[in-house]
């Protein structure tokens, strides 16, 4: 985990800029993986970041607005961000396996990682996951253990086997080489960034399962700063987080006032935020404050119908957590915690077709018709 | 469609490279889109080519292969290619509503495409397709009107639809601007052969739907060559086409030492593959006689294998019709008409997600235990 800082303070944009196409164009601000033959990856990042001037419109923002759709990933999540660097570095530790306690994105992603390398997996997934999910792990051919349970009992499980000597040689990518996985997610703040031609957005909004992912995107602000590479805005950039109406125990305990979060069993349809007792949420709450920002949480029929104003407005069809993050959005601007004349990006995480379900009942054919233009006028497509 | 042809003569390597990420770099090369601002896109392209050493042992390849990934394009398809071509030339002509007859990959792109710019959009889909096609179409909130037919039927509809009045002013992609959306698909013979550091391959498998694609990619070789930015490979490229057992008119009639296409009613898992009448048949048959190449087509359990087989040993979760190539590769090393010594690359055309269906009765967890070290021993994960 060490950087080298003298080596950070000289990272220049050009040395950046002329790196690969992906989040690797930071391994000089990364735990690990300087040496392209040493990494364990997809390849992930330098996902569009995508103008949403009619989505602007539509929920009162007069500024523009921006969404990172990070559905454009390899296995369609964010996630593959933080399993390439806990890999990487879990293959230069020594570990012969590798494995996770996942909500599903992250048990897509490490199957298919360890597929590309030829390296055995074992993943732990709760019993209940979208078919979605399952499937994209199991058809990489690892071993995908379904546990009778909660996440919050797949994560305490996995804390146990790790301790295991069956599992000294497995790496759990947010368990045992959790410090290496936290930083990936720090490329979704430097991309935004160099994207926005090396400037930081004065809002960004992000979902919020551990909490990690805003800690983390805020952290790579901060650090985009101290080493020279960005100035920071004036008035500096503000933090706000999303959770569900089933799952909100962050935001919850920020609009009590306090950082002490209150695990909940957690409900609703946005299941990759579904973590009833997250481990960075005190963190959260510390970005969100400092930063002038805040917390909201949208309910499942909001959620789906945020879905399909993303949709609709942008093209991007995003899974449930994207739709928390907009119905959020939507919220802190009606709600004025939000400034609509700053510059605001919001954090799609993942994949709509992943999540099918939670549109299947309210989308579909707008008309079914015979073959033939007889059945296209009675249907009133010919005037 | 009129290119400059001495513009054509004078595009540079250095030119393209340092063009932007996706299909627009070989805007020189395209009948239109040279001016960003008229784009209608959602910036596909520069998919992943992937290494795939252990899916060549697996299917007895001793030379370098590759898997061109374009599942990894904005709607998982290489739809989006032939859709931002299609509409951008389209929105230039003046249409103001933009459409196409589609087996599900060209909906999501064509209504994704348009929600983006803001344009309406109007699209027909044969009644029976995958529910994860047509809900990926219907989120994006344009017309989605289904038909009782098939694939053909739908076709041959928007052929009539587009002389009537109501009409007029509606571009389908692949019935009145086909001629633009066709040329789309030749980035995906420029980006391989620059991949590659500016080589063409040896031998390609191309999934044959119209036959289009497999035109389409002969026809980029033999133009990068043209025009002096690529070097012919040593005996030229061989090109080899696959079909799935339950639509193989085209892979039938070579088989049968002619260029005349049957048509067939399509049956089987591979529904985007699935026009039974295919427009470029002839030409698919005439580029893979020319070049010395062979077609071939696997059945149902042929392609869920595969399907499996590829995502195994690359971590690339292919849709149905990928799975068909996959399948189709194995077969003519097997028989001996693709030489084993020679590079080849795969295409992959879509997403596996689209089709979970496909494999959903052969794979899924490989454990189902309690969440407790009891649940786990009992389990055998313990020793």
């Amino acid at each position: 985990m060490a950087y080298d800082a003298a080596a950070l303070a000289s990272v220049t944009r050009e040395q950046i800029e002329a790196g690969p196409q992906n989040i690797w164009r930071y391994a000089a601000l990364l735990p690990t993986g300087q040496d392209p033959a040493t990494r364990v990856t997809l390849d992930p990042g330098l996902t569009p970041l995508v103008s949403a001037t009619a989505l602007a419109a539509e929920v009162g923002l007069r500024a523009p607005l921006w969404v990172k759709d990070d559905s454009a990933n390899p296995t369609h999540s964010f996630k593959d961000r933080v399993v390439s660097v806990a890999l990487t570095a879990a293959r230069e530790l020594g570990f012969t396996r590798f494995a996770c306690a996942s909500t599903g994105n992250l048990a897509n992603s490490v199957a298919a990682h360890a597929a590309r390398a030829g390296v055995p997996s074992i993943v732990f997934i709760p019993g209940d996951l979208e078919q979605g999910k399952v499937i994209t792990t199991a058809v990489y051919g690892g071993e995908l253990v379904a546990i009778d349970g909660s996440y919050d009992d797949v994560n305490r499980l996995c804390g146990e086997l790790v301790e295991t000597d069956e599992f000294e040689d497995t790496a759990f990518v947010n368990v045992n080489v959790r410090p290496f996985y936290a930083e990936g997610s720090k490329t979704l703040g430097y991309e935004v960034a160099e994207q926005l031609g090396w400037r930081i957005p004065a809002q960004v909004v992000v979902p919020m399962a551990s909490g990690e992912l805003l800690t983390k995107i805020d952290k790579a602000f901060s650090e985009l700063v101290e080493i020279g590479l960005v100035e920071a805005p004036e008035g500096g950039w503000t933090v706000f987080g999303a959770q569900s109406a089933g799952c909100n125990p962050i935001a919850t305990a920020l609009h009590n006032g306090t950082d002490q979060i209150i695990p909940v069993k957690p409900t609703g349809i946005a299941k990759s935020l579904n973590i009833g007792d997250p481990a960075a949420g005190s963190y959260a709450i510390e970005a969100v404050t400092r930063t002038g920002g805040w917390m909201d949480y949208a309910d499942d029929d909001e959620i789906r119908d945020a879905i399909q104003l993303l949709a609709r407005t942008t093209g991007v069809f995003a899974e449930t957590a994207g739709g928390v993050t907009v119905a959020v959005l939507k919220k802190l601007v009606a709600s004025g915690k939000l400034d609509p004349d700053k510059e605001t990006v919001v954090y799609n995480t993942g994949e709509g077709l992943k999540t099918l379900d939670a549109v299947a009942g309210q989308v579909g054919p707008t008309h079914r018709i015979k073959p033939s233009l007889r059945g296209a006028r009675d249907a009133g497509l010919l005037g």
